[in-house]
């Protein structure tokens, strides 16, 4: 416990208790999807300690019917929360929501990283100005891991921003291979950048720049240049980098495409007596590939580039699937991505200049498991 | 051919002898497949009367083993043609290609439409540079028919321009549904307009504003909003308007997933000799639904705003894929498009060119939820 890191730990949750704070309250189903979730943590990640914010009195009652979950957590009570549909300006202004607690507590250095199935909106803008962007980031971006044929891909931004420049392309590059290592388990992740034609001449000038940069860059080796819509699914690269407005839209033109497929294929299965035997002779597989591609897996949006960890699970997330976002926030903690990504900013001559330090003293903790 | 329309026809090439003008040596497999394409056009569309530009001595023997397609055409010699990945810019210094004489054809009144499987770029150079853009129209787009689960959508640009302004949206949105009226016979078509989110305040302000223009507008009764990713393959509006580069990314990406989707099927069909067996009581079903959602039945890209019917079939098109690319050309001539367009264009005001707005301020981008 007392060995310092070979990279410095910077991260501002790096010395607290608890591996992530996680917000009780947000979510169309919550807190009942989020104590589900923590069952299935706690078999997941034995060890973590998770500080969990919410109404007290609803959860501790709650709690007493998971006990896995009561194991793993403490209960901070909150006296607010943010609605689904509550707009990030209000959002911002609602004092001591669950939310916001879960921040404050990743701020203070209490835990390493912070879970919501809240509105997006209003965590992202709770997360900038009280987590904080890491030294050297312009634009914390929105991450996630999709399904391709040559298996799982990281896409970033999926939204946060709507218009990016040639910088913000080129720390999504990073961002985005720092989160293919810790997620995907690849030391050398292939980067993509997102266009309309993989020739050096396609797209606008801004994509031009990024790519001249990342070629020119240490990221080179690993930059494959541009790739197209279809190179998504293809899996051609680990990661695709694209602005937040064009990543939103090909996320969901890709979920729509898949779900097109599923009911189609539920049409001819259900034709008659001889597709429905059919149907049960091809279940099993049915139901891999199903489980495969479901979104649900994939659950756990990562708002990479702050001074913490800080993951999105999806609104309507069942317990299964706030798990998986749980998985990817200690994927994220355990593999240290703040490192790496700073690591990459000072390789890149990208750091902004050393933030005030006046916690360095303190002994650092090794990563939770 | 002699009748006179009821709505004053005034296409350039509205009193030629020829329905349309078809480039026979562009494609990667040109002109086997625009011979192919032409024997089912002949059943079809056995009226029309064809220009087919080409070399003369090859289209005269290859025609010998087409009899339809030899019924349909005149041949017309030209000398060069324009290489599947020349520069555009270069593309317009070569002199008698036979895209070239297709547009010339038209912009000299001999036909209504030209079809080329051949270099999209240089098509699109071409056609604005000779058939030119119709009055009131700043941004000629590329459209296409698309699958949903609620039946064929007609979504643009898909990549004709890849920065667009509220007015270009604007102008999309005009040319969609009269595209979504000849190709796909709705006289009421609903227009969606591709967002990262519903709500009214998502996006940037180029698309709050063409959403406010629209809503309106005269088409305010057809326009649906905001639509996201999902919407397009949902089906939930008859027309999906965006930006080129996002149009382009969206087409790609959805066309991805399905090819992943039955790429992971092959695989479940292939397991066992149950799953086998599956497979082969499925198979009619299966192969329809393949049908259906396949790229090459939607073959057929139409450059829209133009002076004339402009009409790109996929470079890798066969025989089958280009007759639905001259299905389209046909559609638009025969249910006067461009009428419907200029219609528009006069009821919204908007038959003059725009005068070039002072550049809009910055617009602040809203997180996605």
């Amino acid at each position: 416990m007392t060995k310092a890191p070979v990279t410095p730990e910077r991260d501002i949750a790096a010395s607290g208790p608890y591996a992530l704070a996680v917000d009780a309250m947000g979510g169309d189903r919550a807190p009942d999807i989020v104590l589900a979730g923590l069952d299935l943590a706690a078999d997941r990640h034995p060890k973590a300690r998770i500080l969990l914010i919410g109404d007290e009195a609803l959860l501790s009652a709650a709690l007493a019917k998971h006990p896995k979950a009561a194991g793993l957590c403490d209960i901070r009570h909150s006296e607010a929360s943010i609605p689904m549909d509550m707009k990030p300006t209000s959002a911002l202004r609602v004092r001591g929501s669950s939310m916001r607690m879960a921040m404050e507590a990743v701020a203070a250095g209490e835990a390493r990283g912070v879970v919501s199935a809240g509105n997006s909106g209003a965590m992202l803008a709770l997360a900038k100005i009280i987590v904080k962007a890491l030294p050297g980031i312009s634009r914390p971006a929105m991450a996630a891991v999709q399904p391709s044929a040559r298996g799982d891909v990281v896409m970033l931004d999926l939204g946060a921003n709507i218009a990016c420049d040639a910088r913000n392309l080129v720390e999504f590059a990073i961002m985005g291979e720092a989160f293919a290592q810790a997620a995907l388990g690849l030391p050398s992740p292939t980067i993509g950048l997102l266009n309309v034609g993989s020739e050096e001449l396609k797209g606008d000038e801004r994509l031009r720049q990024a790519s001249e940069r990342l070629r020119a860059s240490p990221l080179g080796p690993q930059f494959h240049g541009f790739v197209e819509g279809h190179d998504i699914t293809a899996g051609t690269t680990d990661v695709v980098v694209t602005d937040g407005f064009t990543g939103n839209i090909a996320l969901k033109t890709g979920e729509g495409a898949l779900k097109l497929a599923f009911s189609l294929l539920r049409r001819v299965f259900e034709t008659n007596l001889l597709t429905r035997l059919g149907y049960l002779l091809v279940k099993p597989g049915l139901e891999r590939m199903r489980e495969w591609i479901d979104p649900r897996r994939y659950n756990g949006a990562l708002f990479v580039g702050l001074n913490a960890i800080v993951v999105k699970s999806h609104g309507g997330a069942d317990g299964e699937s706030f798990a998986a976002a749980i998985d990817v926030a200690m994927d994220a903690v355990t593999h240290r991505l703040n490192d790496k990504i700073r690591a990459r900013l000072e390789q890149l001559g990208l750091e902004a200049p050393e933030p005030p330090a006046p916690a360095a003293a303190k002994a650092v903790p090794e990563p939770v498991s």
